[in-house]
C-alpha cells in the first residue's frame, strides 16, 4: 500500500499495543485505529499494527522486528505502576541502557497524590523511571509519563499510556506536533459524508467512477448501524491542494447522491433533523409502539432539543393506544396494531394532543417473535402527521389547525434482529420528517 | 505470558487481520479480540495480534514472520471478490503453490447468485480459488469460502472472511472444533459478573484478596457504560476442575458483593428487571423528562417486554408534565422541574393513569447546558411509585389501589457528558426498581 523506497519519502509508522487483556480478547484495542487515523491526517503511512502481551521478551521482540521497517514505533500500554507493566523495561533492554529516575516527574507524581490527600504508594515511583538518554513526555491527566526515544539512528519510539483518554490527550498535545511525517510535505485530508435509506451497493452504484480504486481523492464506503458513509481521502503535495481537491470531490458526491446525504463528519441524523426543525421554528411529537422510546431518545440526544420536542407517548399495548391517544379499537381490531391505519391514527392524535406542528408514529414487528406470514418480523409502519395547510407568510390558520392533519404513511420491511429493526425504524421516521422539511418527496 | 518450550505443551496462535481500512484507522478491529476470547475458552494461548494492509508483500511477510512462532495463524480479511483482496494470493506464494479452482464452491457461488436472481459477476470466481493442497472451509452466510492450509510441518493457517458475522459463524462451526489446543488438556473457563451503582475501586475494595494477581481463578474488573464487571478466569488441567474452581470463586464474589451483582455473562440490567417483573406478574409505567425515552427504550430492548410494560410518557417540557400527567404547575414553579416533589408527582400520576403496579419517573439536568450552582449538570431526581399496601396472598385491595401510591425518591449526581448522565439515570431507575422487587433497601 505504501511502498518504502527512495522515490517515496513518506514516513512510515508501526503501531504497537501492549496488554494481556488485549491478546486474551477481554478488551478491544481502539487505540491503534485512533492513532492510525491521526497519523493519516498528517500523511504518515501506517505499515502495520501489532499487539503483544505484558511479557518482557514479547515487547522487546516486537520493537526489534519493527525497528528496521519504519520511522516511528508508536506504543501504547504497559507503563502503569504494577509489576505486569513492562514496556519501559523492554525499551531500555532494546536500547541497552539502564532506567533512570526522572526527578521532575517524580515531583509531579508526589503532587498528584498530595492533591488527592493520600501518600504515594512506593510502587508508583517506577512511573518516574525512563531509559537513560530518552526524553519524558508530560501526562496531563494521569500518573504515567510517556517516553520518547531512539532505538536506531532512523527509528524513533514513542511510548504512551494504554488508557485511551490519557493516550489521546498526550498524542494530540505532545506527540503529533513533533512528528516529521514527510519530507515531500504530502498531506492526507479526509471527510466523511453520511447517507441513510439505501444499501451500500445501491449507494456505490450511484457513485460510479468516483469509487475507482486508483482515483485521488479516493471515495470509499463503510456501513455502521444502517448509515452508509462515504469516506473521501485526498492525498496531495500541499494542504491547500488537498483541501481544494477534497472540496471538489465532495461536491461530485453530493451531485450524485443529492438529499440522500444528510450530514458529514460528526453530524448525526437527529442533529440534522433538529436543526431543520429549529431553524423553521417547528415542533414534533412522537407516538411509539415497537421502537418503545428509541425515537424520542434519539430526538433528545441533542442538547437543546426541548426547543422542538416536548411530548412523546409510548403506547406499547393496544389498550394504551386507545386510552392514551384515542386510537379506536375498531381500527386496531380491523387492521391490526401494525398497519398504516393505526399509525395514521396514532400520529393524528399525537399531533392533536401535543399541539405540535408534526407528529411521528411507529408500529411494527421488532421480533424475534410476533411475526406472521403477512406481517413478518421487520414489518414496520411509520406515519408523519403535518398541518392541513402549509404555513404561509407568518402563521396561516391551517398551520395552527391541530384537529385536522395531512398524513403520510409508509410500510417498510427492515432486515436484521430486534435491535436493528428498532434502530432502522427510528432512523426512517427521522428521515421521513427530514425529507418533508426539505420539501422533497421520500425517494425510498 | 505463555512461554513456548518443551515443558509447556499449550498450543499457541497468532491472529492476523488484513485490511487497508484497519491500518488507516477507519475501522476498529474487533475480530482479533473476539477470536482471542474464543481461543481462551479452549486453552489455546494467543501470542500476538498483527494487522497489515491489503498488500501482497505485507501479508506474505506477516505469515512468514509468524510461521515459526506459533502453531496456528488465524487470518481474517482479504478474501473478497475485488482486486484489493490479496490474502489467498499471499498464502499461495508462501506455500509456493498455484491457486486452483474449487469446483464444489464455484457451484455454490453460482447457486448463491441464481437465488438472488442475478448473474454472478466474473470477478466473484476468484472466491472459489484456493491454494493447491489447501482445504476449503464452508461459508454458510457469504460468498467467500475459508482456507485451511499448512505453511510448515508445524504451522497451520486458517483464513476467514473479514466480515465479523461471517467470520464468527465460520470460526464457531468449522474452525474451533478442529483445533487441537493442548496436549496437557489445560483449559481456561471464564465467567463475567455484572454490577451497577458503585465505582470500580469501590467494587475492588469489597473484593479484597480475591483480586490478587497470582490467584487462580483470577478476578479482574472492567468498566463499560457504568457497568463494573468482574471477569473470573479459571485455568486448570481439566475442564471439570476449572468448572469447579470457577463456581467456587463466583460464589466468593457473590458473597462479597451481594445484590450489587445483577447478572452474569450476556445478561443485561433490563433483562433481569424484566424477569423479576414477569415472574411476579407485575407491570411498570414510565414518565421521563431528561432521559427522553431512554428508560422505556431499555425496558423494551427485551423481547416479550409487553408482558410488563405497556405505557410510557415523555414529558420533556413543564407544560407536558402538567397536561399529560397532571403534575401541578404550583409544584413545578415552587421546586423546579428537577426536584423530588416533581418526580414524585410524575410517578404517582403515571401509575394512576396507566394502572400499573409500579411507575418510574426521571427528571434531571443532562447538560451540557442548563446547570445551576444548586443543580449542576448531572443532577437527576428519580422516583419509584408502588402500591400503598403490599400484595399479600392473591391480590390485596391495597395492591390494586392506583389512586394512592407509596413513593421512593432519590437525587443523584452523575458524572460525565449528556450521554453518560442519561444512560446512568435510566440504569439507576431500573436499579431502584430491581432492589424494590428484591425486597432490599437501595444501598446507593
Amino acid at each position: 500500500m505504501f511502498p518504502r523506497n527512495s522515490f517515496n519519502p513518506v514516513k512510515r509508522a508501526i503501531i504497537l499495543s501492549v496488554g494481556d487483556e488485549l491478546v486474551l480478547g477481554q478488551t478491544v484495542d481502539t487505540n491503534s485505529a485512533w492513532i492510525s487515523a491521526q497519523l493519516a491526517t498528517v500523511g504518515c503511512a501506517v505499515a502495520a499494527h501489532a499487539t503483544v502481551p505484558d511479557d518482557l521478551r514479547a515487547i522487546e521482540e516486537a520493537i526489534l522486528q519493527s525497528r528496521d521497517r519504519c520511522d516511528y514505533i508508536i506504543v501504547s500500554g504497559g507503563i502503569g505502576p504494577t509489576e505486569d507493566d513492562l514496556t519501559r523495561q523492554a525499551l531500555a533492554a532494546v536500547m541497552n541502557v539502564p532506567l533512570e529516575m526522572d526527578h521532575a516527574w517524580l515531583k509531579q507524581l508526589d503532587e498528584f497524590f498530595v492533591k488527592r490527600g493520600r501518600p504515594m504508594p512506593e510502587r508508583n515511583k517506577i512511573q518516574a523511571m525512563i531509559p537513560k538518554g530518552a526524553a519524558r513526555i508530560w501526562n496531563t491527566c494521569g500518573t504515567a509519563a510517556g517516553i520518547d526515544a531512539y532505538v536506531s539512528d532512523a527509528c524513533r519510539v514513542i511510548v504512551m499510556p494504554g488508557v485511551p483518554k490519557e493516550m489521546r490527550e498526550m498524542f494530540t498535545r505532545s506527540v503529533l506536533p513533533t512528528l516529521v511525517v514527510s519530507s515531500s510535505g504530502e498531506v492526507i485530508l479526509s471527510r466523511t459524508l453520511h447517507t441513510f435509506g439505501l444499501g451500500e451497493s445501491a449507494v456505490a452504484e450511484k457513485l460510479g467512477d468516483l469509487m475507482r480504486r486508483d482515483r485521488n481523492p479516493s471515495v470509499g464506503t463503510t456501513v455502521a448501524n444502517g448509515i452508509v458513509s462515504l469516506r473521501v481521502n485526498a492525498r496531495f503535495g500541499s494542504k491547500d491542494e488537498a483541501q481544494k481537491q477534497l472540496d471538489e470531490t465532495t461536491e461530485l458526491c453530493r451531485a450524485a447522491l443529492g438529499e440522500l446525504i444528510f450530514g458529514q463528519d460528526d453530524e448525526t441524523l437527529q442533529q440534522v433533523v433538529g436543526q431543520l426543525l429549529k431553524s423553521s421554528d417547528r415542533t414534533v411529537a412522537t407516538a411509539e409502539s415497537c421502537t418503545g422510546g428509541l425515537l424520542s431518545k434519539m430526538l433528545t440526544d441533542v442538547s437543546g432539543s426541548s426547543d422542538y420536542f416536548q411530548t412523546g407517548w409510548i403506547t406499547y399495548s393496544n389498550q394504551a393506544k386507545y386510552e392514551r391517544l384515542g386510537v379506536s379499537m375498531e381500527i386496531i381490531n380491523t387492521y391490526g396494531a401494525v398497519s398504516e391505519p393505526v399509525v395514521k391514527a396514532m400520529s393524528k392524535h399525537a399531533r392533536r394532543l401535543a399541539k405540535s406542528d408534526f407528529a411521528l408514529a411507529v408500529s411494527g414487528v421488532a421480533g424475534p417473535t410476533g411475526g406472521t406470514p403477512s406481517k413478518p418480523v421487520g414489518t414496520v409502519c411509520i406515519a408523519l402527521a403535518f398541518p392541513p395547510l402549509p404555513r404561509g407568510e407568518g402563521w396561516g390558520e391551517g398551520a395552527r389547525d391541530y384537529q385536522n392533519s395531512q398524513i403520510l404513511a409508509r410500510t417498510f420491511n427492515f432486515p436484521g434482529d430486534r435491535e436493528w429493526v428498532r434502530d432502522r425504524s427510528a432512523k426512517m421516521a427521522l428521515t421521513m420528517l427530514r425529507y418533508h422539511l426539505l420539501g422533497k418527496p421520500l425517494p425510498l
